[in-house]
């Protein structure tokens, strides 16, 4: 059996049965690297990473047990979206595993989501890294690691999310209130290249409004979004984004939906972003070549409501590589 | 007492006990037969058929128990819609119970349904039928009883739907993933006489779209639906549909609500339609009198989450019924 | 330990730990009444009322759960609104406690919420006083104790609910079905000062319909404010009542919900108001100088599914409070 | 049709369809009074009364939807039962219906449960009364109509239940937490003819229990029953009231379940009654002829889990009529 | 890759990753076959089917997802039994995979599952065969599978069932309900030489009782097994079949359990076998040299609370799995 | 207001409003520690501790939400045991609050913890400390702060489980899996001073029970215990442990019950222990002056099933105090 080509990752821990035939479904699409012989990467679009690791959340989180939840949800969808007419399975993606845990050190956890990051970039740095978390601790880590693979190249941040999650390092630590703030202390991301899209009512405190302020960080709120239309904000927030860096990363904390169309993101809430705004979003969002990693984060399958969430997480993922795959057309 | 009228129906399990009253309730309203005596079928406007048949769904469905419990959910309604006005109870509606079930010989239940529908043109042909499925396979039987009923009558469908129902027939036989490839195939409906509303997301594969591009079958997907608006799409597939067929029989699959508001469909999907957009659209269907039968199906009830589907379908069929109020005033 | 400054009412039944700091979330920021000393009235600008009483509801209700649910809610909520950028901890608001209840003796329990609203009328008049139902029964004893402490006051009645509450007085008693006809009755609202928003469906009979219309009482359906835009469908009813009225009371029956945003207002059905809506609607009143009361009812949390409805009436009474810190600005 | 013989009751709100056939369900066993004609009660041996009351309860309960809950699911079960050979079928067995309910008048509601006791037990006494609430405020109701239709019968009571039920009337009234008290202090039932089987844990205060002392009445603490063996208690209790009352009313508040069990009882409590258990203590106490009367109370279906609580009071009601059956042989 | 050896069956759909070493969860211990190359049967102790079957069941039912979601619940089993200090992974336990099934036709479904059980016991007749059901329809089938490749065994039934499962196959056919009557009227097993433990309360018919008494068949029912004690019971049951048959196969019907322990079990009833018999139960037959073959049948995963039942079940299979271990020591 | 005594805690987060009265429910009975002036220590008998901490647990677990859910579910318990006739509120037991957490340094809350404890002994060593988890890990940092203040008290400890918690720390540091293994390595306990009660089936590995018996660790399995019967199992650990301790530390893992009745731990299993076994257990082992310490632990409430397993916890804890009351008489 070939040796495992990351150390800080693990292979998923199952593995679908592949009938190839020519309508997959998702699941019989992606591929994991194969048992034996090496992987070619040459060919690969994109590169899936679970990041199962959720207690680092500031109110108890089972958002680790998400990346196998959207493996199994995999199989509900078939690789054709008749919206745009794009058959998916013409791009190449690969499930790389998750990032290997520790049970009381979180500080190895997050060690090994910058590595892994980091291995990918200069393993195969043509694929689009598409992360699977966890909570939204694990967004700072992964652009860390993109950063120390690639340290000249300026990442813009493109949050869609309730929250500003801005909160003071210092209380906190690397929770999943946190991670914009900390890229920005730790001078990864300038504040003025986050931009974020959903903020709305009583969700954040003023004095973290104030430090966005200061720090120049762009944000339209979910009620100024609804009415000038999604798709013409996040146009806009690519277009300023676009004109000043190298890389958008692309960050969608659950939480944004409305609590009825996301009840597996703890912290989602009433007024929310409904979900066929959020597929557009991310699909517009997909076409754009700035665009260059993506995350999903935030869901604890185990508070879902009839697969609400966990179904729409996919999608989400789905409508990103639909616009990917519209890319130059 | 009296024979029952059919050979192919039972009465319905249970009979509300009615209190006749100026302000009646849905359960109060709708009759059954007389247990006693003959029916008399001339002041007869709508008959509705239970079919508790769902071991023909591809994945395991209990809307066999759909029938029962939307009887029992008409207790939550009044006859009267204060949107348009309209109070229903100057319909007059027979519940004609459900057909005959065969625990192990589903070719046999499929029967019973065509010969119940082709019955019932017969005995009532002046009634409307509606009827409360049971899974999509239905809607090829119903279709074919009323074909052989009348075989003359051009019959054009249109289809509420999140899928095209189109899968091979071969593989599947007459289950609720091939109800229209059934009737393109067998005859019964012209390919270009079905409008198929609904269709979005990654729940159709490719070969089935050049399928229906192949047969000339008509769609406008959700997105597009969502856009145009869903009165006028409605408008512009009635009046398409008008100027070629008889009779424009129109099938609900609860699974094209948006997930979170029909989680009792089992197929249903994020991005799905809204309930008031199922209501007006359904509301404005029955209004055309070319729209002379109706059925809803693929409602697991045992799926439901806080009644929701399960009172969704209810206004759906009392919607349908405020339209048909509302033909030629 | 002081005397309880009213006889009807017993404390909260818990009190959190409020850790007064910079970004205080709502439950740190609502106060009680202090266990020894006296309570300075002068400067609180909002009282809180718990009218745990749900006996009176036609069908079993546990509404009488929702004061302290909306209570331990609080938590999840900061005191800053971003879609609006006004913080409400300007505001000072204190929680009195709950009406006195007796567990066969209706009578009893609807004349302790009476005499609850006409002395803090008289203790404390220039506060707003904002009650937590409890079902739609005590709005009808809430203004009855608003009248009988100011007499001359002329009072209208902006109702957001799917059912005109017009039933019977009769056969109901003073039920949650029947406080606008109680007050038609009685005298104390005329027809003409109610303005109901939200009416749809197939929720209430004709017979009510029609007494609405002979006593004047004002109504827009939810499909035509849907048309319209609640926004200005609400602009218009506060126009029209200020015209006429001294006081808006603003009562939110939460069942003017969707059912899929209102899950735990029984009665709430599909196809009803969405709580970006409805949140846009009580801010917007909350701004008019003319609303000087309000409610929530016929939230009961046992039935609630993912903390829905206890949320958004959380969020609807904070919309509110935002409407109210922008008076005269 | 018939005018209904009670001016207290309603008939049932729905009917089923009855197959009368050598094997019969329960819901096809159990009769309802004719819709027309007269009602032979001459042969009947067991009248089921519906009492869907519980606005008396004392935290909120929807145990009023308990009988239509309990007459739905009779369909799960057969007559016959194999642990003693016994089939049901023999009995004559018909449900009268519901008492009539008033909203927001506890105390009208209360005496038509009196009255239809009493008008019962002149209009066919030789019938066993076989009660459904309803919550615990009913049984003092039921026994004092029985008493009053029967002044002379001296009436013990053999009661299933966590809670002593003692409370004070005075803070109470007629509530479910007071009716032995009620029945002790008005002289209905002696203290002395009171038998209790089941208290346990934390859920009765010291007061409770000295005041049960102080009239004599009798109990054993679930722990001491199942030391010494459910049947063996039982069988004493008998004995005991049988050699002093002339009529042994049988009340079971299902809330003596184990929590696990019985979860839609909202006072059971964990470490109570075993299902089997409690089938076994009751179907013995159905084979004495001293037991004349029985109730089932305090079952809120709507708290069920995977109604385990609907289906064991429904094998309770069967195993009291296979006890019933056994008498005399 | 090799060609799958079962024409009648499909791979697992899904397959563990394997984390070979000391302490193995069952997951990581049950093999499946090779992707290539040859499956060497020599040392293979236990093979596993799958039958995804259960729409051949009398009310709905979802039991064809528990194969897979035995599967997913292995994950939380050690193989090592510290109550008799037995470890499971000295037997070598191969996953064979699933019967293929189709959508419409239940024949074509029944007869793979015969041919599966018959090419097995060519294939590797030394194997203990271990099915994991799907409805109890398939009981049936497996035993004439073995029956055909062993015409002159004769065959015992050791079956753990709330019902005789005796019901007439003229009105269902081979559905769950009958297939002990199927065995018997097709000559495949003798009346008396059925032994059915856990009959109990109202959920069979007389005429059921009436037959199995006319064929001889032997049971116990709950009652008086709890009275007996379960091990007593199972041990005589075990003794009496082994003097007549040679092969005793044991059907588990997860309905036996008390419906609190076997909430997914549909038929599952108040007052059955607790978890603790059943695993003694079946740890005792495991140890009998006479018990070559066993299935689990009737459990619906999507019915179940907490994962009480599948837990229970996949103990189920490793209690049996233990007795196995235990033979001849 | 006073500075709260331990720099490690934080007061409950919410207060009772206390009914001091003859007959005090639980919550009416319990004390927190005063806002102003200082508390007298000196009549006090029992503390309470909060630990919110989980995120130290294996798998995703929310038990830092147990110690308030179980000062919720206080509301619903009467001081009075009838069992025994004992009133706990001769008692005075003082609710300390909580242990400071941090979001993501586990080994602040750990020390914390340990600090509180020590602290606890040393400001009113005379009290029992009944702690109230978070995960299992705690018990080691508790059973080392009471250690570090008293070095010379030999400790034992009692445990209540369905696992050993021995599991290795050097891969896991002090997890929920291991505290008994950091207790032994760290020469805080003795392996021969830990009893072990409900051990049972498959949910522990064969290499742990084999370090259990290197360390001489005695234990009795669930399956021995049923079979001797609890009772004598607790009074055989205590004496053989009484015989060689100072201190006996009882430790209730609430996992140790059957899940279905302690379905809010996780790791609960089929087979294990029954509510009024545990409660049994625990009121015996209160009797025994050498239990001077107790925890319950790994009860994540957000996974309850109809608060079954909250009112288990607390039934617990109340029994302890039961048997503490006991003391002497």
């Amino acid at each position: 059996m070939m040796n495992y080509p990351y150390p800080q990752l693990e292979r998923p821990s199952f593995k679908w049965n592949r009938n190839v035939n020519e309508d997959p479904k998702v699941h019989e699409w992606i591929q994991t690297i194969p048992d034996e012989g090496d992987m070619d990467w040459s060919n690969v679009d994109v590169t899936i990473l679970g990041v199962p690791l959720s207690r680092s959340s500031i109110s108890a989180s089972a958002a680790s047990e998400n990346p196998d939840a959207m493996r199994r949800a995999w199989k509900s969808f078939s690789t054709y979206n008749i919206d745009y007419d794009i058959d998916l399975s013409a791009l190449r993606v690969v499930d790389l595993g998750d990032t290997r845990q520790h049970v009381t050190d979180i500080e190895t956890c997050h060690r090994h989501v910058v590595e892994a990051m980091e291995s990918g970039r200069k393993i195969h740095p043509h694929t689009i890294p598409l992360t699977l978390g966890g909570d939204h601790s694990i967004t700072a880590m992964l652009i860390k690691g993109l950063k120390r693979a690639e340290p000249h190249n300026r990442i813009g941040l493109l949050q869609f999310d309730t929250h500003f999650d801005l909160r003071d390092l210092e209380t906190f630590g690397p929770a999943n209130g946190t991670p914009v703030r900390n890229l920005i202390e730790s001078g990864t991301v300038k504040g003025e290249d986050v931009y974020n899209i959903g903020l709305h009512g009583f969700f954040n405190v003023k004095s973290l409004k104030t430090y966005a302020d200061q720090v120049g960080l762009q944000y339209v709120t979910m009620r100024e979004a609804r009415r000038r239309g999604v798709e013409s904000v996040v146009n806009e927030a690519i277009k300023k984004l676009s004109e000043k860096v190298d890389t958008i990363y692309m960050t969608v904390d659950m939480d944004v939906l409305d609590m009825t169309q996301g009840p597996a993101a703890p912290a989602s809430t009433p007024g929310g972003m409904r979900t066929d705004e959020l597929f557009e979003a991310v699909t517009l969002a997909g076409t754009s070549p700035h665009v260059k990693a993506m995350d999903i984060v935030c869901l604890d399958p185990t508070k879902d409501v009839g697969d609400f969430t966990i179904k729409a997480a996919v999608h989400t993922m789905l409508s990103f590589l639909t616009g990917l795959s519209m890319r130059g057309k």
